[in-house]
């Protein structure tokens, strides 16, 4: 036991050195779903708040990744250390994962300032938005100073976990088909900038005056203290960086006004739905355990198959059963 | 109580035969939380379970409304009568839903044998995958022959609700980039059919190859009892979609083979899957619901700002206490 807890005060304290094969492995146990990778996850998790969080999502095709790498860059040319964390979206089923252009960030490999993660599956630790937490969690507490989180901002999960950045950008190009005009509807309520990529096509300037019309539709409907702006961008070329970056300062800045106010706002949200998610997906698990082992969820399986109850029924009893009355 | 009952019974009946106006208040009512509806789901259940389910998805402009349009056609041609869910990815926070050239379905409007049902957001209902399937337990009720469920399948969420219909088809289109490609890898493990549309672009046979590539890889580490074939359409001209239901009609046969083995299982996988969710959902609302009120959940939240708790600690300790030991 004691045995234990001195591996686990060792790995943590590598991890807080920035030691990055202890971070790596710390990773990999937490998707393999290693009990003691979580306890280690806890002591790490009160050395964590200190990261700017940057989300990056958009449609497949607008390139992400490749403005990934252009900030990655920039933020390691001014000596910032910097944590990546890719989140793909696959098979539920498989646990397999395809990445395309991604290969490209991989010249940050050798770059020991650079930490890259990239989630494909669910695994084991519940949910994809419940993973990405953990590693940005890891991340943070290696001391990386900015941490970008890259997702395609369709699914709810995805969103989700782009919203709990303390900026969010969502990047689009020009003249894209209704379909993503649907999409961007969704997203647009968690841009704090908004980015229009591959900015030399065609429609750049359409795309723009559709925005700024979005944003004014949205301004009316809601009161933020915060006006997001539209950045023109060439991530292929590097055009448009500086002024995305000065963009995400400005909105640094914001953050920190009267003693921080929104940043401690945007914190305490966080934490609100991690804690609110780790809780739902631990209910879940914890009763579904019990419920399988007593034999009990087949059985009123079967009394649905066989009509003497339904699945609201059934649900709402077995929820009133184990919490009491609302 | 007996007045209540009354109307509840008068409610269930009129869906029952099939009344368009009193399944579209349903569904309405169901979105907005009113606890008559669910009422009324749960007699409506015992009576779903004869629609055939097809779910189609695949990424934002591959042309699955097109496509689903199509098959609504052909449906009707045929005087079998059609439901259909409609599946839009937006915003966790707006509520708001564009719809976009879904209008083109709008011919359908006055046809009493088409149900078409829009789903923006996820509602009061407990998750999009939870409205997804109360809609489709409505059509089925009201005794639609076939239901069609069109999603993004991008999202974890819109792959889990095309992997519930009993023949699922997954839309793609020539020469698609690589992180269309990735998707496609994730999503072809939910496919009982492949659909390339727009078949008349440059690259097509080049996007079936790869696609033959892909299954045949798949065939190898799993063995299916079903081979899933690959169907080129141009849905817009009306073209190839008498092979693709061709298809679909193949793939029911198999699923009634042996007595209906294989509908059965994915019956069973149905309501497993549906029950889960709700149990999941329901009991997180109604612990939610009581931590709040007793003021415990604030407490928690203030311990782990203040680090003298984590967000991991704190869920499994509340897991315990209210589940008792695993």
């Amino acid at each position: 036991m004691i045995d234990l807890d001195n591996e686990v005060n060792d790995i943590v304290n590598r991890i807080l050195s920035g030691e990055v094969l202890a971070a790596a492995r710390l990773m990999r146990d937490l998707d393999d779903g290693v009990p003691r990778a979580r306890e280690i996850l806890k002591r790490l998790y009160p050395h964590s708040g200190r990261a700017h969080i940057i989300g990056i999502t958009g449609s497949p095709g607008v390139g992400k990744s490749t403005l990934t790498d252009r900030l990655i860059q920039h933020l390691r040319s001014r000596g910032f250390t910097v944590g990546v964390v890719a989140v793909d979206p696959t098979s539920p089923f498989s646990g397999g994962a395809i990445l395309g252009d991604r290969i490209r960030m991989q010249r940050h490999a050798l770059d020991e300032g650079v930490f890259i993660r990239s989630l494909a599956t669910r695994g084991h630790f519940g949910g994809l938005t419940a993973s990405a937490r953990a590693v940005i969690t890891v991340l943070d507490a290696m001391g990386k100073d900015y941490i970008l989180v890259e997702t395609v901002g369709v699914g709810q999960d995805e969103v989700e976990i782009a919203a709990t950045a303390y900026t969010t950008m969502v990047v689009t190009v020009p003249g894209m088909g209704d379909d993503i005009q649907a999409i961007k509807a969704g997203i647009l309520e968690v841009a704090d900038l908004l980015v229009i990529n591959k900015a030399d096509r065609d429609g750049a300037s359409r795309t723009y005056q559709d925005l700024l019309m979005m944003l004014d539709l949205q301004a009316r409907r809601h009161t933020h203290a915060w006006k997001p702006k539209i950045y023109l961008t060439q991530a292929l070329e590097n055009q448009g960086i500086e002024e995305l970056m000065a963009g995400v300062g400005e909105h640094q800045e914001f953050l920190a006004q009267e003693d921080g106010k929104a940043l401690l706002a945007a914190w305490s949200s966080r934490i609100r739905q991690e804690f609110l998610e780790l809780l739902k997906e631990g209910m879940h698990r914890h009763l579904v355990g019990q419920l399988s082992r007593s034999g009990r969820l087949d059985r009123i399986l079967q009394d649905i198959l066989a009509k003497r109850t339904d699945p609201y029924s059934a649900s709402e009893a077995l929820v009133m059963e184990t919490l009491g009355p609302f």
